[in-house]
């Protein structure tokens, strides 16, 4: 007999299914068992009417049940269960594997373990309603963010992540022996994605960057998902920013569609987007900030974090946007490519947008003139033999060109209100962790021998 | 004025447009100059007729125009181009880059450049239409995986490529400097994808993969793209091949939907499918090639490529079908964790999709046991610690699964009928080249000093 998911019970009353599932939970009423069934589409209440049968049953389990499914008297029906007004009665099981006993307890709304906790046991933590819903959400901004791309003309491409030179800030990059040669990690998939700019004119690519970030903080992992595009015959920067905008309204109203169970179990709201995302520049952030605090960083290079949260707290209240775009930061702060603001080249045709106080999206207009590209790689201290092949593109015809990344965890968390970026990587690394805390791992490596 | 497409000039008949591309080829006739501008459409042909306007502009240039589309008297249509009816007749134009010499010649329909000549100069030659559209059939092919699995109830994760341990396989991995530790490029997808079948039940990903192949062959590259997928509950093995099956159907009729230009560029037709694709077992695969051949590899734990090749050949003359599953390969040709066939445990319940005389898709059931996978493990000459964050997944309850993984250089390549699995990768690596031929970058780096 063919499975039915636990969702599909309340359309199926009276008739004999087959559900398979993991044990949720398990509740003891003398002779009589019940077992919440967890599959992908959610839970459903089963019952044993006789305890011996059910006896070993523990969580984790994982059951194959055929049963009816009835109605629950009116007084039972559980109002915050989708499927609260049915219940299947066992008739026959099977017991498809078995599971150790649990560390903690994964019944609770929320699941009350710290993060080493949390990250440890990932493999189980994973599977909590509530972990599980970050993914669900992750899972339709990228789908989203290929779709609104795809809709706008730009055609989808893979970035290699093993590069031959470390080309964007020496320092943070992690080295791979490659037959007894040097590689690297991308940081970006930025130079390939300007490349293609001459082949599609417009791409867009889901790539994994890499950062060897010597430090802990709640916002940086050494591997992340990065959904980076690129466009070509620009008219202006502004055009970029324009993308930029549609892209996440696209991404908004698909979370809206898709994921309303998700957004309440975190009990949130999407950010608001005004009409237009107001688009300030640098100085006349700073300018505001001063105003509106007293505190003058109006000669600062970037925002500092309370800078950053300050002009998104001022573009809610000015314009009710959540969301803001900051332009024009400084050349000095800017990679080799970003395109100077011709009326003044102190300041690039760059933007950020940020989000809840934080930056989501970074982009910018770039330099397509050849010669242009090389005395800058020049002078910002690399060798335009390093970047051959990037240069090639500009050598051979570049038209005028732009494009941005979205950080997928960042956006992720900061969407869903979590603390920190990790909680939204599935397996997420950093300086003190691949899968297991690396210290662990060298202490139990040191008991071995 | 909104720029419009070449592709878009038949419908324009008699307005005033503007049109943005490269220059492809330029044709002088006198006092007139000819110029096929190439856009991310296709090209269409513009004139200028004060040829002193267009003197300069040469290959690849990039222009804007802004002209006038005009019906080519009935002799003078260009039957073999889509817009060969029309031309544009220039009234302005600028330039928007300007391009070196070309190392070669870029308008025959077929680029006359040996490989690594095709590799050195990929930025240029990837803009070549019938190299592009390797790209845009790649594309085709991974979105419609995607599609095809979303459509079955599948969720779109993301793994992770740095991995703790070399777990499949010790020599083809390679190291990462990892803050003075230790990690390894993931091989495959694979152990991720399985624990979270525990999560989501059914997964999907695109993955990139990473082989330490210390070898030049014209089927590997060091670092590949993997499409994997994972299900779980599955009844029998024959689930996941029922499921790969549908995935190649939908990639194919995607295809032939979204790329009917580029597979006429390359003269070839999509594979043949029978009404479901044979399944035969390693054994009798080997037994019919000996009848058919007299080749006696009855014993061989593998198929030769001429084995592959010649049970392909007896697929389509038995079945009509250019694809065909060979199931059943040695438990001792297969990684730890596949699922010995209960008949006869020397055997896997794993299946190879061949096509064409190659590999296509690798796929099987996999062992959901704790204890036996901890067992295997060590039979295999690794250690359960290097698994432990794996192993939690199935500690913890996993019902039944198995999954696939399909090489999407290879397959890419063997339906538009490359010789070399290098063409089918936009920036392909191998023990020699990462972008440029390492040899010669060290050459280089050498005059240097």
């Amino acid at each position: 007999m063919k499975r039915i998911l636990a969702a599909e019970t309340t359309s199926k009353i009276g008739e004999e299914i087959t559900l398979c599932g993991f044990v949720n939970a398990r509740r003891d009423h003398g002779k009589i068992v019940f077992i919440d069934l967890r599959d992908n589409s959610g839970v459903v209440q089963v019952v044993f009417f006789d305890a011996k049968n059910a006896k070993e049953l523990r969580p984790e389990w994982v059951l194959k049940i055929k049963g009816i499914v009835k109605k629950r008297p009116e007084e039972l029906i559980n109002p915050d269960l989708p499927t609260g007004e049915v219940e299947v009665e066992v008739k026959e099981f099977y017991v498809l594997s078995k599971s150790k006993e649990l560390p903690f307890d994964m019944t609770a709304g929320e699941l009350k373990v710290s993060l080493p906790t949390l990250l440890d046991f990932r493999p189980l933590t994973l599977r909590h309603p509530k972990i599980k819903a970050i993914f669900k959400v992750q899972e339709t901004i990228i789908a989203c963010f290929r779709k609104s791309l795809k809709s706008q003309g730009f055609t989808e491409i893979q970035a290699p992540a093993i590069v031959p030179s470390a080309t964007e800030g020496g320092a943070e990059v992690f080295k791979i022996n490659y037959f007894e040669k040097e590689a690297f990690l991308a940081q970006s998939p930025q130079l390939y994605k300007q490349i293609m700019v001459g082949v599609f004119e417009k791409v867009f690519t889901l790539a994994h960057a890499y950062r060897a970030e010597p430090s802990i903080t709640t916002r940086h992992l050494t591997e992340y998902l990065s959904l980076d595009a690129e466009m070509g015959f620009i008219c202006s920067y502004e055009d970029i920013m324009d993308t930029v905008e549609k892209v996440m309204r696209d991404i908004f109203s698909g979370i809206k569609e898709n994921n309303s169970s998700e957004l309440s179990l975190f009990g949130i709201k999407l950010p608001n987007i005004s009409s237009k995302i107001p688009r300030i520049k640098l100085r006349d952030a700073q300018e505001i900030i001063f105003e509106r605090t007293g505190r003058d960083n109006r000669d600062e290079l970037d925002l500092e974090p309370e800078d950053e949260r300050e002009i998104c707290r001022y573009s809610l209240e000015k314009y009710g946007s959540d969301l803001i775009f900051i332009t024009h930061f400084p050349t000095k702060k800017r990679p080799f490519y970003t395109y100077p603001d011709p009326e003044d080249p102190r300041y690039t045709l760059s933007f950020d947008l940020l989000g809840k106080g934080l930056e989501w999206v970074t982009g910018g207009q770039r330099i397509n003139d050849y010669d242009k590209l090389i005395e800058n790689i020049k002078k910002w201290g690399n060798k335009p033999e390093d970047f051959e092949m990037y240069l090639q593109a500009f050598k051979y015809g570049m038209p005028p060109e732009g494009g941005f990344a979205i950080g997928v965890e960042r956006v992720t968390a900061q969407i869903l209100g979590l603390g920190n970026v990790r909680e939204a990587s599935l397996f997420p690394r950093d300086m003190e962790r691949i899968d297991l805390r690396l210290l662990k791992k060298e202490k139990e490596s040191k008991q071995d021998e």
